[in-house]
């Protein structure tokens, strides 16, 4: 398995391309993506469990029950979700975006992401569409993955070859995030392509499975977005034998899109609206992996923790805090806990009591950029990994006045 | 039922006081706190769900175990919990303040708030005891108030007067709040008195179920506090016939009692780390009680509704996405949702969909200091209030740097 530069182009068969079309009013943001692929695809999806859907959730839900997609159309500066003619909206734009393609509208996958409760506009979309369409690179996914932007500071793709059969696979992506990150089985906006072969069924356990230990273990906020989805496509180019069961090619698939997701879920995590920090909480030694999944995301969701990272501030008492709360079984006379970073590492807490340590070798680890909060549980053989970030002044700067 | 100045010294027989003894550094700082009945009171007590819980807590459990108690000692700027010395220093504190007021110290009730996971200095304590129990006084409530002060950046009394039987009583009380706020079935540190005289099964009664709708619907910023402590004596003094079962009298004092402690929880909200507004959720029309309480906290809990009324910005989005991933049972194409202040009132959203509305209203609206979110499910009779406080730059400032 190799990582290598890229996103949804990264695989055999995929164009793709972004542009402003002008749902929002800074004509430097791209707002419209799209995502084709040259053959018909196998594809699944994840989506919110947030009772409150965007639109286009039921739109894509609808267009994906057979299992199958050749496109995907996103926008961002309005998430379409809370209007009286969402879905109406929403299936306008596949159908516009068909026309456009040639493609079917039942074979597009769609999301939309930005501001709640405000109607969508179509007029833009129908104007831009044409453009969008012709712009349709191999070289385009990175075009795609800053149309679908918010507040986001970088566009975020990762990309990985491996083999199956002999046969040389690809599996890309993109992602957006930054702000109302705490993902309920999908995250915000993910769209990952493949040219392996992988029947619907597999695909839809993959990315079920792996969103598990992924974006559901990540937090910018605690806020479950409405319109969180991840599409994955698989249109077979690569020329394996198509994955239908379990097994080893099955494991190899797992193992790759596992390398791509954890990379956009510490991308996402790291550009949380106004981080400075990336968090990374690694826990061990749990009585089961249910209570290391459940003390690493209360870690990294704890306010009091993110500020105090931001602070470059050793406060790990706030470390035990949200294990106590954590509601998972654990003996926190027991409990372990480290910082580590690029400048080292050091110890602050054993057997659930503060132990002496250097304040200057703290503040030092604590300056980096990247923050592993590691807690070892002396309970049992349960682990987990979450992704978080810290707490920053602007944070509350953006979401402050976040419509204007 | 008369609301009254006053708080931990309003009803009869209690004297209290507050000084700076030396647990922190600043010395216009009070750090201990003193408050005594003149005769033994029938006593009462909640606690943090934390599994992590502070030292004061397990000794506090102990001494009140048979349902007395005469007297309450609380430090502030150290939470001694996490350290490894942690229940001896306690068990000291208790017995230096017997020694100093003639009491036993199995008499005392015990609290500390502050930093978790320093050892607490007995020290100061030991030098500064005769002067807190000289200084005693039935006018020292207000000097006790603020000794338990940690962030907070005003004293929080309140005092209500009631009759039973023809006897007046009275029942005052002190919170402490600030961060670290989201109590679970106590809160940070409150002391309650009161001259009634009310067995300790019935005090118990009375705040286990009061809680559960003042300070366990409260949250500043989601994290559960190792040390939340809520304690409330009744002495008897005020002569009327015991409350020792249901009835008129325990409803009147309950009534009396959740008066004292809706004030204080507002309190408490609106002087959060770093607020600028007192937040009030109301939801009614759940379907159930529980579903009112979980969208009602969900909403006060949302650190992007948090920072958008900051921002004085009619996000309401966000409230209806809180309201999406609370885990209650709710139709979310049934929601209305309005704004609600001293300046006036502005709907914004009906059935689950954006109303148009007066940008210009909704500011002069959010502007204010306190803000009622109001939600209405139309969904059935069930009803909750929580309350909070807006995000701003100030929580992080605070939090980014606690332990200095």
């Amino acid at each position: 398995m190799k990582i290598i530069e890229g996103g949804v182009c990264a695989a055999k068969g995929y164009k793709a391309n972004g542009i402003h079309c002008g749902i929002r009013a800074n004509i430097n943001k791209k707002d419209l993506a799209l995502v084709v692929s040259d053959v018909m695809a196998n594809a699944a999806a994840v989506y919110t469990r947030n009772l409150v859907k965007g639109a286009p959730i039921y739109v894509s839900e609808d267009h994906l029950k057979d299992g199958r997609a050749q496109a995907i159309i996103v926008n961002s500066g309005n998430a379409n979700t809370c209007n009286a003619d969402g879905i109406e909206i929403a299936k306008q734009m596949t159908e516009i975006a068909a026309s456009a393609t040639g493609l079917k509208s039942e074979d597009f996958a769609i999301a939309s992401t930005g501001v709640i409760g405000q109607p969508l506009n179509i007029e833009p979309i129908k104007n831009g569409i044409d453009e969008l369409a012709k712009g349709l690179s191999y070289s385009g996914g990175r075009y795609a993955a800053e149309a679908i932007m918010t507040t986001d500071t970088y566009a975020k793709e990762a990309a990985v070859e491996f083999e199956l059969g002999g046969k040389t696979c690809t599996i890309g992506g993109m992602a957006k995030g930054s702000g109302m990150i705490h993902p309920d089985m999908a995250t915000m906006l993910v769209f990952i392509t493949t040219d392996a072969a992988v029947s619907s069924e597999m695909l839809q356990k993959a990315i079920s499975n792996d969103v598990k230990k992924t974006f559901n273990m990540m937090s910018v906020d605690g806020d479950t977005s409405t319109n969180d989805t991840l599409v994955i496509m698989a249109n077979g180019m690569a020329g394996n034998a198509e994955i239908s069961a379990e097994g080893e090619d099955f494991d190899a698939f797992m193992q790759a899109l596992n390398s791509v997701t954890v990379n956009l879920c510490k991308m996402v995590a790291g550009d949380g609206e106004g981080a400075t920090k990336l968090l990374e909480c690694l826990v061990s030694g749990a009585k089961t992996e249910e209570a290391a999944k459940k003390t690493a995301k209360s870690i990294i969701c704890s306010s009091l923790v993110k500020a105090a990272m931001f602070g470059s501030d050793a406060n790990w008492g706030r470390v035990l805090c949200a294990i106590g709360y954590a509601d998972a079984d654990v003996d926190v006379d027991k409990i372990d806990v480290s910082f580590k970073s690029k400048a080292g590492t050091v110890k602050v807490c054993e057997n659930g009591t503060g132990i002496e340590f250097s304040e200057e070798t703290a503040k030092e680890v604590l300056s980096e950029k990247e923050i592993d909060i590691v807690v070892e549980l002396n309970d049992g053989s349960g682990a987990a990994t979450a992704w978080g970030c810290d707490l920053t002044y602007d944070y509350v700067r953006i979401n402050g006045d976040y419509r204007s």
